[in-house]
């Protein structure tokens, strides 16, 4: 009747898909310190130690600051749904799989929705934004900071801009940038965000990390009914990370501990370093895959450093790929999303792993896939054009 | 610019408030295996284990059974948001600061709600349940199983009962109760639970075990509209944790390691046994606290095994007993919520903690708690009391 499974040993993986990213030991070890309780005064340091921390990565201010306790997903619905009160106008600029579920997510909270479609692998214009919006008034413009289904890099000042001239705040999907390339939370005026913690912090997944602005923060203060989900309000939870410690839910702590450590270390390197590492060797790596011939989906200026989309050759054989990276070098690396199904690989390099070695490891690893395939690659070329990167 | 803290070294504590609970070692080693992707076939497996040793522990056959990823209450949220439409008559219990929860979340979404008000530290009547329907039909009948703020344990039989005569899905929060006393969701008939995993599962809080019954299911299949939550939609989580493995969220690999550890200890010792161990602990505490001349705030037939309130000594400072407990003995134990607030003390022998060692310490620890403001207890009473238990 009772069967336990045996214990789990898992076979560690290079991770080089769009997320989960790898973990540093120490993060990873953090994780297994001892669970103490969540209103323990030593937990609530940790707790204001993690915020202050957070703050720093994300170069803001902002005191609403915290983690939610769910995945990136669940920060996505915590800054929709306390900004939206149903009847509201929301710009949602949509091209790639998050911007339309941002879309999703903001129509059953009620609001009037205004997609700004946009193709997939391209950044989108602020005009389009504009020109959608057509003179009226909106409570939210909504984009996509880094499409993690398309390797694209949106440049959030324009869109500031239009924000300005729609009366609207600038609300924005950071999962894919934060701890990787610039988000500069106040410099670009961004007044509500969310990120996860499996990407450039090099965290597992479990945490999503959001910040609002003041002007945000009136917002939530004038609204007129009750936010629609409980466990996301964050008039609630603001209650709970601040100074009252008004019990909302149980933090969940180990979580919490591994957060704290993704933290330390980002700010122990430092984040301009940080940013230089990634975009040093994300060149490296599409320098490498151009050189094996293989085509980059987005154009250079519009390129996602953490997560790099190629198109997959004709006739070649995605799944199989992907096999062979797991099975024969346990490498991971993504497939397509949406249009993009079976078209695109994705090839993270993000936080811990945006390094030399993984580069190498990848390009090699490809260049064996295809050769199994029967596809010769110019994995010389490939290298030496990694090496030029970094002597 | 850049200030990282010093890396945690949290001070190990003994848990014996309301959750979280102690954490067996191995759980601690598995939140640390290495990460790997959320579609990693490797990951797949350990999700379809973790559903089916969840059922295990559940003793349901449940299709629909699987941890959301957020905490005990992100599962409450869930379960509510998915069975109500707005307009629909809901009825809740209310004994505690769950089952008013439970009533808030519910109108958050719309339900007409008939609260069932009983008196906090009291297992409700069933007859007030009919009483308070008066005649109507319900989509939902709502109760706390273990109401985790009073310490008490709500018979059920007698609520799917009245279920039956109002036509009402029987909706049970189990969180105190999963793993720690007998849930049984089939044999209950148990239409939609939710649980957590910081009590007597013995995990870190993170992770929300859900199960629905056939019926339950046939009311998602029904609905109308979609759930107004897009991240704790059931219907798209169930394609993910389902065949389809069709990308919804990222799930919190780590936080599923130490799930699967988790349930894999309670099988490993076998429900009976485990149940006979809380109950037998729970005794021992109960008997030596009476034996020092504390009262139990629950009447003895309705008390919940893994956590316990004790009513605090006029004159006594809570504060400063719990604070000497934390600083003297490392040793946690709660305080009240809502009316009890500063009232009573709530004592958890929750999974891993349910020990004859924790009853010692905590015994003990009391005692000297109240010395030190002044009280004299009978600690050799108490110790004799506990003794007599395990003899």
């Amino acid at each position: 009747m009772s069967s336990p499974y045996p214990p789990l040993v898992p076979t560690p993986r290079v991770l080089m898909g769009p997320g989960p990213s790898p973990v540093a030991p120490s993060v990873l070890g953090a994780l297994a310190m001892p669970t103490i309780g969540h209103l323990d005064p030593q937990f609530l340091e940790v707790m204001d130690q993690t915020r202050d921390m957070l703050r720093q990565v994300l170069e803001t201010k902002n005191a609403l600051t915290f983690p939610m306790s769910g995945t990136g997903s669940s920060g996505m619905e915590t800054v929709l749904v306390n900004l939206i009160e149903p009847g509201d106008r929301v710009l949602v600029g949509v091209n790639g799989v998050f911007g339309t579920r941002m879309a999703e997510v903001s129509k059953r909270a009620g609001a009037e929705v205004t997609v700004v479609a946009g193709e997939w692998g391209r950044a989108l214009d602020a005009e389009a934004f504009t020109r959608a919006a057509s003179g009226k008034k909106f409570q939210l413009l909504c984009a996509v900071h880094a499409e993690t289904s398309t390797g694209v890099l949106q440049p959030l000042d324009p869109l500031r801009e239009v924000a300005d001239g729609l009366g609207a705040l600038l609300l924005v999907d950071t999962v894919t940038s934060l701890g990787g390339v610039p988000v500069r939370a106040d410099e670009r005026r961004i007044d509500a965000l969310y990120s996860g913690t499996q990407k450039c912090l090099s965290c597992p997944p479990g945490l999503s990390p959001v910040s609002l602005s003041e002007a945000a923060e009136k917002s939530l203060a004038k609204r007129e009914r009750p936010v629609q989900s409980w466990y996301l309000d964050l008039s609630l939870i603001r209650n709970y990370w601040g100074a009252d410690r008004a019990y909302h839910h149980t933090a969940p702590i180990n979580m919490i501990y591994g957060l704290h450590e993704a933290l330390r270390l980002v700010l122990e390197e430092r984040l301009e370093p940080r940013f230089a590492r990634h975009e040093k060797n994300t060149r490296a790596l599409w320098g490498g895959l151009e050189a094996m011939g293989l085509e980059l989906i987005v154009p250079k200026a519009e390129r996602l450093v953490p997560l790099t989309t190629v198109r997959i050759p004709d006739g070649v054989d995605d799944a199989a790929v992907r096999r062979f990276l797991l099975d024969e070098l346990s490498l991971e690396i993504g497939g397509g999303l949406g249009p993009m199904k079976g078209k695109a690989w994705r090839i993270g390099l993000m936080g811990h792993g945006s390094t030399r070695q993984n580069v190498t490891l990848c390009l090699s690893g490809l260049s064996a896939a295809l050769a199994a395939q029967g596809r010769t690659s110019r994995v010389g070329d490939a290298l030496a054009a990694v090496a030029a990167v970094y002597d």
